[in-house]
């Protein structure tokens, strides 16, 4: 194991979160707010930890897949320390548990949130937290490769073990340019929807916030009352952006390139896009006799199934008041989640439409032993180690679940609760049902269920196995 | 598709339930009950579909896969039917979905109920209901296997179709002299076990119904209040025999051949055995505070847990009013089940035994791309189609799953409800909790849900594939 590059892309890790503070920063300066020193502070805690580190140069640059999952791993819970010590200092969050839950369901673009009102906090804590998700959302790494010249190793494993999807696609042959391509094409996204928002009269701070919420697909509200209170305008917009950010950021890099045939060739959109249509239909059905008219059902079902299958989380309803065949269905949406390459969580469309494809197979197989049957995706067929990583990723988060589902039971609270709450932060969504409903929040956990909670929306996002390699005894092994 | 070989198949089946209701006759010849009649009405009507079906003689003998999972789905499917005739015909169950329902319940040892009393029943229909658990438990086509010198054919499709586990195993090199083996062993145990609950006290009538529903690990109750009422011994008892029933049962044939150390060496029972162990040590200290003293606490937990694995489904007391963590680790037991091999029903220790080495070997294999390392169980390699079957029949069950429980979640009945009805039928465990907990039954669900419900059951039993290639376009081809 090279520990000196590892402690190396920690120490990186840990300046980019310093440099992340100066936002807040500016932020509590312009509200002149005390908070300013906070982030101050602790924008120079991270440097003092990261400096050192960095400097520390390792003679021997290369990087195997071993060495790119333990550091992802490792950053991402540094990253939630360390992220956790504003709340903490200014006392907005007092208790480091909770702040270290925001904070990793602030990375983790979770949104699942142990502030009974989160209007009592800053500004700048609220900028803050909402940032976490525009940092997160495209992956910490991925920025880190993008922008330094990282030691020449090879950086493939960073990004393959932080982006979500059955297989990491290379847009071009270079490894930091396609990391330059995601996040501009993320850049680009964001101060659209700010401008938009901007225009249907939104402050900036409003504007900035919601955005980085959406664009993360993270959910964080800076109301009391989540989204319910903005004006149609300014719900339907993020609706439209949460569907766009929810799509693999590679079909948005072909349509740049004009290979729009390409683009369009792409199942996984076409399914995402028909399993909204679906569950917008269902729910608008189901919920009718809810609202007033049908313009409003269409609104809030097509809002809220796309928050939820993009797993933002944010509300414009209290969808827990819902029929149970909507709940039923958002349940759904929240294992399913969004497409491979966007910033969106779940298990993602791909591996659905993967797995399903590969039952058909193993049915027709079974009826004629002899025949054989390849599974094929966008016309291609796929190797057998990439369906093989799809069906273990699939069984690996269903046992996890359990596993989470289990340990948080312990604090006697009912099984929706559980349930939701496992899944809402499993597949880094936010709000669940009942307890944890989207007018609800986390603070009914206790401190162990907690940490187990945000284990669960760490080990989601970094799609199980970084955090798996980094407990097993053969990574450590020689 | 051979359709001459698969009609006449189910013209041996339906001999064969005429001939079951000969026990059910003899049941209400000696309670003199009206219901006599009724059962040799059904028994002819049996016959009289089943004669002529038998003899039409197939001229071509040889039967594929497809013939023998398209002849097993479609027999459960003529058995549930035709073993309902009695119920609706007497007027003890007078709607033809709820008598369908109850009769699959049986047949696929289920044991989830629409009934609100059973003890209005007549005996003879009760004798009927918890019979039905006996000739589902080993199966209808091993049986006809074992008996019936059936054409010559390949019948190792039809066993294979029929018998639950990963991987039928052929005890000997004959598939009929196999099935004559199981079907004995299943009778020693149920007859030691009447035996043993004679000597208990109970007369012959609840002796043979709850020995057929522990052997077929069923959990059909013949009294309102499940098995609160019966004494210690006689719940100590079954408590015992719902194990031993959800073992392997070439463990037991082993066993017999003296062939010690070979069953020994089957990881699946000793992994079965440990999470039995487990799961009521935490049950154990989780109910300690509901029971007067340990002794009590210890008997009901084993008894719960012993039920659970099983897939039986008895009760001796309400665990729906059990603290959050029992009854999580019950609904963990309900989708991980017996052992592959035994009359049990759910997923079955020997898939998540595979599932969970399959993990570890990935996780192994991210870490050092280069190694070669393979799942292996009782030390021997697992070849890839196993692995490959193990792993289509866990997603396969999860997507059931999931559309079984949106299409029911229509009644608008809570999660809990709605979670664990679905797992109880598609695992044939019987009860779930909240309103299909052990002291209700599933009455509140509507005709449609309950018809959903019904096939669940039979897609559980069977093992999902079977009715997944009766419904695939591919096996009617050509």
């Amino acid at each position: 194991m090279n520990y000196k590059m590892i402690s190396h892309v920690l120490g990186c890790v840990l300046n980019i979160e310093a440099a992340a503070m100066v936002l807040p920063f500016v932020c509590a300066a312009l509200y002149d707010e005390p908070a300013k020193w906070t982030f101050l502070m602790c924008a120079v805690l991270c440097l003092i930890v990261g400096i050192p580190l960095v400097l520390v140069k390792p003679r021997n640059k290369t990087m195997f897949a071993k060495e790119g999952f333990v550091s992802v791993a490792l950053s991402w819970i540094v990253l939630s320390v360390f992220g956790a010590l504003p709340f903490v200092i200014s006392k907005s969050i007092p208790s480091f548990v909770d702040a270290v839950f925001e904070t990793a369901s602030g990375f983790t673009t979770t949104g699942a949130s142990i502030l009974t009102d989160v209007e009592a906090l800053p500004k700048s804590m609220l900028f803050w937290r909402s940032f976490t998700h525009w940092i997160g959302g495209m992956g910490v790494l991925v920025f880190l490769v993008a922008l330094l010249p990282l030691s020449g190793g090879n950086n493939f494993y960073l990004i393959k073990a932080e982006s979500p999807g059955y297989s990491v696609g290379k847009l071009v042959p270079r490894v930091r340019s396609t990391a330059k391509i995601l996040y501009g094409i993320y850049f680009a996204f964001t101060c659209l929807e700010i401008v938009l928002l901007k225009i249907g009269g939104l402050d900036w701070f409003s504007a900035l916030t919601l955005s980085f919420g959406t664009a993360g697909t993270g959910g964080f509200a800076i109301l009391n009352s989540g989204l319910s209170e903005y004006s149609s305008y300014v719900q339907v917009v993020i609706t439209i952006f949460m569907t766009i950010f929810g799509i693999d950021f590679s079909f948005y890099y072909l349509m740049l390139m004009r290979r729009i045939k390409s683009a369009f060739k792409q199942e996984e959109v076409w399914v995402y896009l028909g399993i909204i249509t679906a569950s917008v239909l269902v729910i608008f059905f189901n919920t009718r006799h809810l609202f007033g008219g049908a313009v409003e059902t269409f609104k809030h079902s097509a809002f809220q199934v796309s928050s939820i299958i993009t797993s933002t989380g944010y509300s414009t309803t209290d969808f827990d008041m819902w029929p149970q065949l909507s709940k039923t269905v958002l349940i759904a949406l929240m294992f399913c989640g969004a497409c491979s390459g966007s910033t969106g969580g779940g298990i993602k469309v791909s591996r659905i439409v993967i797995l399903l494809k590969s039952i058909i197979k193993e049915v027709k197989v079974l009826a004629h032993p002899k025949s054989t049957i390849k599974v094929k995706m966008n016309g291609r067929i796929l190797e057998h180690e990439v369906v093989r990583g799809v069906n273990m990723f699939f069984m690996a988060y269903m046992f996890i679940f359990v596993g989470v589902l289990i340990a948080i039971s312990i604090d006697n609270l009912d099984f929706t609760t559980n349930f939701t709450a496992v899944v809402a932060t499993l597949s880094n969504i936010g709000p669940g049902l009942s307890q944890v409903g989207p007018m609800c929040n986390f603070a009914v956990f206790s401190d162990f269920s907690k940490l187990v909670l945000t284990a669960a929306m760490l080990i989601g996002r970094l799609e199980i196995f970084p955090i798996l390699v980094l407990f097993s005894k053969n990574t450590w092994k020689r």
